[in-house]
């Protein structure tokens, strides 16, 4: 049997008629290359956006299930339309929808889990030599109900897909060239990197670097799928792989740099040093699905016996905390809560980072040379974070790029949405 | 159990969300009433347009399965968008496309035939009192594939559905207010019919009057399910009732006049008599697919032995025809073949025709006392047609309508697409 190589495009890849021949084009060379070729597609370009205005028009709240019934045709119509083009160019080719190519999720519409992948269906396909188009983004639940798997989803597709046929790797085609050290419009001499692991990408993902949801980049690492991040429009360019840090040629101290401009601070005073406090504190937030992601607790003030707590959370969910802020005030006793949400979190990201000490210091340094006062500092295995006032959030990026030498000579061309 | 009511909803009466909105408080009349509703939606306006243009961009001749996974992406999105409409205003409803709804057609793309029904997941909805929105002009085979009916394809989904489901009735909401005498813009007094039989309006349909496909009026008759046609902007007026001649409250000798500009006459000339020449003829014209309507043929002429044989077919078939005509020529040895593609066919339908003679001679004398020439004429016992001069269409049209009183007082109001 023929290797398999799973290609995603996305909305902008497709948003034409004359992009989806280009697309075509794309699969072709691959599939000269003696492989078989299954294609998960997103809808064209600004679909979505328009059946969600058509939606609002009808209904302000619509519900989750007549939502994903209507979202998914979006794709079915990519889909279709990229098989009908690779058939013009004589090549056989079927679209599938998530029915058919039987992509089988959780019953939660809007934000759906794949469960399992039947295969059958799209083997019979590749069996006989037909390039597989499969809608992407959405699912079917075991008794015929329509999903979506929300952000992040056609990617998902893509890689849940290739780890159910065992491909040989996953090419995510995109509006950009690849992985860079840092976003090309803050530096412009950030390099694109030829391979990144999964943790790697995982802590620019979740930083701020938003070339691929970290829901995609988790399955792939779950099931050890090379993906390749490149373009669907500069094709020579073989973009950044994304693979097991086991399988890198080479392992750099510090891979990226990123902001993250989406977060606020919380900071919750004078706490009565009793114990269970944080507990529940962060057990209320929880309840209200808030995610917290920094948190720092300040040594307890021996005059007073009281701590601060201070935190950080997403922007979108400031007034789901407002709303409790004074029941948590009551609860923990404290004497107040402040909200600070002019802060960004710079981000520095490395799987040799644990091998090499001095890292954190360098980090550190560098913004004190630049006299850029740290709020909070976080840190994982390969990851250093530290939280600065967002007017720096540029010139932090710029001169850690700097420090840790990750510039090329070459400028780097930006096309298309990077992260802010 | 509560009776069952089907109502469709073509594509004009959804163009638009304002124009979904108005169709969900059709559907809330008729529920008000006490019934179930089962609702069959076709695609928004030119919804199937765009998308045969966005094929056509990419393919010049897509492969019938793909078009169908394209095309049936329209009545998903209109079906979602009534549910969410109807939703809107407090009430339970769901979206089910062809699969969902297990309407099994044929294997056979752009033009499938229901085979069957399974009605159990349609049921389930309807005894949790939800509002059923059904896809129309869809289908599913028994292997999944998505298929669509070609032509009349929502009415035929209406009416079957309405047959699987025992509905008491099928409401085909249009953008006409039923049935006239004759097209209300030839003859502004022309009448709008309360009732007409199956047949009449089967013999209607095929001569021009393109209110419903034949399709779904036989299969209303086949499982004698009362047809309305009605108008989806003014509901206080009941339209047309489509039902068995049995079940007619008065049976009107002549029901309707309809004109069919859509033939042409074919006439083959100096064929020699001898058996087995027209079979011939009319076997390799049925060969190449090509329909053939009225048939004449003359009697020998004693001193050649040979005759005229004159046809009409529908004006699509021509090429086909005339990539024949020299076989044909050969194949019976006849001198010439003739196109006259300035015809027009004039008919008279009613199914109480057969108890009054005389009608037929009341339609020759008619068209005769205006000048106008018959060419070919056929009957059947409810219609009588003749073929004249495309030029004398109106006239011919007109002084039938009047000869048999089929005008009313008031002046039609005309809105829409009506027969040419």
């Amino acid at each position: 049997m023929k290797n398999i190589v799973v290609q995603k495009f996305g909305g902008t890849s497709v948003a034409s008629s004359e992009k989806i021949k280009n697309v075509a084009q794309v699969i072709l060379k691959e599939k000269s290359k003696g492989n078989s070729v299954v294609v998960i597609v997103s809808a064209m370009g600004h679909t979505t956006d328009q059946l969600l205005k058509l939606a609002d028009e009808v209904n302000t709240s619509p519900s989750p299930r007549e939502l994903d019934m209507l979202l998914s045709t979006g794709e079915c119509v990519s889909a279709s339309l990229l098989a009908m083009a690779l058939q013009a160019e004589g090549y056989k080719a079927v679209s599938m929808n998530a029915m058919q190519a039987q992509i089988i999720t959780e019953k939660a519409y809007n934000c759906a889990r794949i469960i399992d992948i039947k295969t059958d269906n799209i083997l019979k396909h590749i069996n006989n030599d037909e390039i597989v188009i499969i809608t992407g983004f959405q699912g079917i639940t075991s008794d015929n109900e329509i999903t979506t798997l929300g952000r992040g989803g056609s990617d998902t597709s893509a890689v849940a897909v290739a780890a159910a046929l065992n491909a040989q790797r996953c090419d995510i085609y995109t509006d950009v060239e690849g992985v860079y050290t840092t976003d090309p419009r803050i530096v412009p001499n950030a390099t694109r990197l030829d391979e990144i692991s999964y943790d790697e990408m995982l802590e620019l993902a979740r930083v701020g670097a938003n070339v691929m949801h970290p829901r995609s980049v988790e399955t792939a690492k779950q099931y050890n799928i090379p993906l390749r991040v490149r373009s669907s429009f500069k094709t020579d360019n073989l973009g950044t792989l994304i693979l097991g840090v086991e399988d890198m040629e080479i392992r750099r101290t510090v891979t990226g740099v990123a902001a993250d401009l989406s977060q606020l601070r919380i900071v919750v005073c004078d706490v009565p040093d009793v114990p269970g406090n944080a507990g529940r504190l962060f057990d209320r937030l929880a309840k209200d699905d808030i995610s917290v992601d920094m948190i720092i607790q300040s040594y307890a003030r021996k005059h007073t016996n009281t701590n601060d707590i201070a935190f950080t959370i997403d922007k979108k969910d400031l007034t789901k905390v407002q709303s409790i802020i004074e029941e948590i005030k009551q609860e923990l006793g404290c004497s107040n809560i402040l909200v600070d949400d002019n802060i960004a979190k710079i981000s520095i990201v490395g799987a040799g980072m644990i091998d090499h000490p001095g890292i954190a210091a360098m980090m550190f340094k560098t913004l004190a040379a630049n006299d850029i006062n740290i709020k909070m500092i976080s840190t994982s295995e390969i990851k250093i974070s530290c939280l600065v006032d967002e007017k720096y959030a540029k010139d932090a990026v710029k001169e850690l790029h700097s420090a840790f030498n990750l510039g090329c000579d070459e400028i780097a061309e930006v096309k298309g949405t990077l992260p802010e």
